[in-house]
C-alpha cells in the first residue's frame, strides 16, 4: 500500500489491519527490545512508523538498517489516533532490500541547497525537494485536466525550428556530431511553441503546448534556466479581455486543487517560509479577483514611487524592471496584477496594434514575491500591419511567410499566452532559486549527468 | 457553444433554443432563397449545419462565403433529429471574421499525405488530419490520467544531457551560435529520460516521463522520426512480472477511453482502413488477455515459418527484425505479444541479468500491424555486475558513475518501459507513416517551419 492512500483513507482504517509496505528509511532509533524506523515510500512526505519488537529486532538486524535503504515490511495496523501519529505498524516481517553505502550524502543533518544542487540525482531524498516535486507534479496534472476539461488540445509545437525564435539571437543551436547539418540547414532550439501553437489554433480554437523550450540564456541568476517547460494556451476567437480571466482563472484552480491534495506538503513549505506567509500570499491569490491595469496608470503610479528604485528614470515606453513590476504587485497592488497595453516598441512583432497607434493588447501577469508569471497577447490579425511592424524591426520576412500566411486564410482573432512552468512552481512552493524546483537544471556552463 | 458539446448533449437539447457557434466553413451550397453551410470548429470531425434563408442571403452574402473562412454564427437550433443530422441552426446572425485568399491549398478535392506533409501549418484543416490529432490529444491525457490515477509522479528528464545516450552515436549535438560551447562541455539531445527517471524513482517509487525525444536517425522510413515524444514510466520495487501487465493496462485503459469518447473519429479512420478492420484490431486488443512468449520460444517458432523471411537465417542471439516482429503479432500470436527473456548481447547494459547468464529479463510488446510499440526491462541492481557489462561492452563508466551510485544508495529492483508515443497513435490511427501522425515531423535533412 502507499502511505499518502493510509493518510486519505484514516476514517476507513481498521485497527489490527494486515498491510504491507515499501520504502526508504527516514529514521531509525531504539534499542534491542523496541525499534522504532520511520519509513517514506515518495507517495507524501509523510512518513510510516514501523514498530519492532523483542527477538525481531535481532532477527532483522534492525541496528544495522542504515537511513536510506530501501526496505518491505509487513505488519499489522495500530491505530492510535490520540497519539503524534494516527498509526503505527507492529512489524512482523521486514527485508532489507538496497543497502546503503558510507559516502551516501543524505544525512539526517542539515545540507545547504548549494551542495544538494551538486547531487541532482539525489536530493529528492531530502523532504525538501520531495515536497516541491509533489506540489510541481499535482501542478503539471492539474494545468492538463483544466486544460482538458475546456476542450483544449494539446499540441506538440516542435522542439527543433528553424526560426531563430523572435530574432533575440539567444537561441541554442543543434548540430549533429558527425556530419555538417544533420537538417541541412541551421536549426534551433526552440524558444516559444506560440507560432506553431497558433497555426493550430486556426483550426481547433482552443490548443495548449506544455513542452521544454531552450534560451541560451548567459546570466547566472536565480530566475533563468536554459532549459525550462512552458505551457502556452492560444484560443481563435478570444480577445484581451477573454483570456485574462481565463489565464487567472487557470492558475487559481491548479493552485486550489493542490492546496488541497498537498496538506502536509504545502504546510511543511510553509514552515520554511520568511514569515511563514506562504500559504496566506497563496490564500489571497485564490481569493482575491484579478486587478486589471493599464501600462500608462502603471507608470504614472511608479512616479509617485520613485525613490524605491536603483532604476528612477520611468517613463512612458519603458520596459517595466523586475524591481518594478515586483512593487507593483508587492506594494502598490499587494496582489496579483494584469499590466496590459504596453507600449509597441517593447513588445513582440506580433501583439495586437491597438486603435492608439502606440500601444499593443499585451498583458503581463505579475505576481508578488516572483514578479511576471505569465506574459501574453492578443495576436495581430492584419496581415499588412504584421508586413510593416516587421519592417519596422528589421525582422526577415521569409522565415515567417508560413506565420503570416495563417492571416490569409480564414484567421480569427486570437489571443494567447505563455506561463513559465518553474516560475509557477518557485511561487507555489516559495522556492527562491529555479534551480530547485526542476529536477535537473541546465544553465549556462553546467550540465550535470 | 461546441459544437462536440452539442452532439453529446444531444438529449438535453430543446427545440427553437437559441445558441452562437464559432468555425470555420466546411461546405457552403444553395441559392439566393436558402443557402447551407456546414462550419467545424475543431472540437470533433462533426459538422454542424447552418441554414440561411431568403433575404438573409443578400445581408450576408452567403454566396461570396468561402471554404476555410472563420464565421461567427448565432440563431436558433431545429431539432431534426430523424434527419440526416440531428440538429440544424436557422442563422439569424452571421459575421465573416476572415476571409480566405484564392491560394488556400486546403480544398474539398483530394490531396495527397505527401502533398500535406509540405504544409504542416495548414494540413490540420482537413478532416483526416483533424480526426489524428484528436486521437493524439486524448491519447495523452488518457496516459497522463492513468498514471496520475495509480500514484505515478511525472518527472521532467532533461532534454540537453552530458550523456551520449547508450552509445549509439546518433546522438543530436547541442551548441550555441555565437559561443562555442554554451554548456562548456559536449552537450546532446537526450535519447531516453530512462536513467534520469530511474534516479527518481529511487525515492519516488512510481514516476514517468512523458516528453520530447531526439535522435540522428538518417534512415528515411515511415517509422522513424528525429524529434518524438516518449513515455517513460520507472517503478522501484517492482519486476517483470508486475510492469509487463501494468503496461498492457494502461493501453488498454488508454484505447477504450478514446474510443468512447471519439466515436465519430475513430468510425472515420476505420472507414480508411484497408478492410476497415481498425476497429475490430483495437477492440481485439482491447478484450484480448496479453500472450507473454520467452524469446526462445519465438525464435523456435520463427524458424518453423522461415520461408517467409528475408532474414531465414533464425538463431538464438539474433535481434528480430521488423519483419520477424510483425510475422510473430500478425500471424503466429493473431495479437498483442510480449516477447521476454532476450539474449542480453543483443540489449542495453542496464538491463537485469537472469541467472541463466545468457538472457536479460527485458520485454518488448508488439502489436499486429507496428511490430515494437514497447520495449521495456528490469534494472540491473548489482552493481558490480553493471560494472562487468560496462567493461564487455566498452562503455567508458566515469560518465555513468552517478547512476551506477544509485545502486550503492538504497536501490530497489526497478522496472521500467518506454512507449513511443508516435507509434502508439499511429496504431490507434492506423495511419502507416509516422510523420502524419505529429504536427510538424522532424527527420533527417528537413525542417519545416
Amino acid at each position: 500500500m502507499e502511505i499518502k492512500s493510509l493518510f486519505s483513507e484514516l476514517e476507513t482504517l481498521k485497527d489490527k489491519g494486515k498491510y504491507e509496505f515499501e520504502g526508504w528509511v527516514v529514521s531509525n532509533r531504539g534499542n534491542n527490545k523496541i525499534t522504532f524506523i520511520t519509513i517514506n515510500d515518495g507517495s507524501t512526505i509523510d512518513n510510516l512508523q514501523l514498530v519492532i519488537k523483542n527477538e525481531l529486532n535481532e532477527a532483522f538486524a534492525t541496528d544495522k538498517i542504515a537511513l536510506g535503504s530501501s526496505i518491505k515490511v509487513a505488519g499489522e495496523l495500530n491505530l492510535t489516533l490520540g497519539g503524534k501519529q494516527p498509526f503505527e505498524l507492529l512489524v512482523s516481517s521486514l527485508t532489507v532490500l538496497g543497502t546503503v553505502a558510507e559516502d551516501f550524502p543524505i544525512q539526517k543533518k542539515e545540507t545547504t541547497l548549494e551542495f544538494l544542487r551538486e547531487i541532482p540525482h539525489l536530493r529528492h531524498r531530502t523532504k525538501l525537494f520531495k515536497a516541491v516535486m509533489l506540489i510541481r507534479n499535482s501542478l503539471l496534472f492539474e494545468i492538463h485536466k483544466y486544460f482538458q476539461n475546456h476542450g483544449f488540445l494539446n499540441v506538440a509545437a516542435p522542439i527543433i525550428t528553424s526560426n531563430d525564435g523572435e530574432g533575440a539571437g539567444e537561441t541554442l543551436l543543434v548540430d549533429d556530431e558527425t556530419k555538417d547539418y544533420f537538417f541541412k540547414q541551421k536549426a534551433f532550439l526552440g524558444v516559444t511553441g506560440q507560432l506553431h501553437g497558433e497555426s493550430y489554433a486556426a483550426g481547433f480554437k482552443k490548443i495548449y503546448t506544455f513542452a521544454p523550450t531552450f534560451r541560451a540564456e548567459n546570466s547566472h541568476t536565480s530566475r533563468h534556466l536554459a532549459e525550462f517547460w512552458m505551457i502556452e494556451p492560444e484560443v481563435a476567437f478570444w480577445d484581451l479581455k477573454k483570456i485574462i480571466p481565463f489565464a487567472d482563472n487557470l492558475l487559481k484552480t491548479a493552485i486550489k486543487n493542490t492546496l488541497k491534495n498537498y496538506k502536509s506538503e504545502m504546510e511543511f513549505l510553509n514552515s520554511l517560509d520568511t514569515n511563514n506567509s506562504l500559504l496566506k500570499r497563496l490564500g489571497d491569490f485564490i481569493n482575491k479577483d484579478i486587478f486589471v491595469m493599464d501600462y500608462s496608470d502603471v507608470i504614472n503610479e511608479l512616479k509617485k514611487h520613485k525613490e524605491n528604485f536603483e532604476i528612477q528614470d520611468i517613463f512612458f515606453g519603458m520596459d517595466l524592471a523586475s524591481e518594478h513590476e515586483k512593487f507593483l504587485s508587492d506594494k502598490i497592488v499587494n496582489g496579483p496584477v494584469a499590466v496590459i497595453n504596453y507600449p509597441k516598441e517593447i513588445k513582440a512583432f506580433y501583439m495586437h496594434q491597438n486603435p492608439d497607434n502606440k500601444t499593443v493588447a499585451a498583458f503581463d501577469l505579475l505576481v508578488p514575491g516572483i514578479g511576471e508569471l505569465i506574459g501574453g497577447s492578443q495576436r495581430e490579425a492584419n496581415y499588412d500591419k504584421l508586413i510593416q511592424r516587421l519592417k519596422e524591426l528589421n525582422i526577415q520576412q521569409e522565415p515567417l511567410q508560413w506565420y503570416l500566411d495563417l492571416r490569409r486564410f480564414g484567421y480569427a482573432p486570437t489571443s494567447g499566452f505563455g506561463i513559465g512552468f518553474e516560475r509557477l512552481v518557485m511561487y507555489v512552493t516559495g522556492m527562491s532559486n529555479i534551480r530547485d524546483v526542476i529536477p535537473y537544471p541546465r544553465v549556462s556552463g553546467q550540465i550535470k549527468m
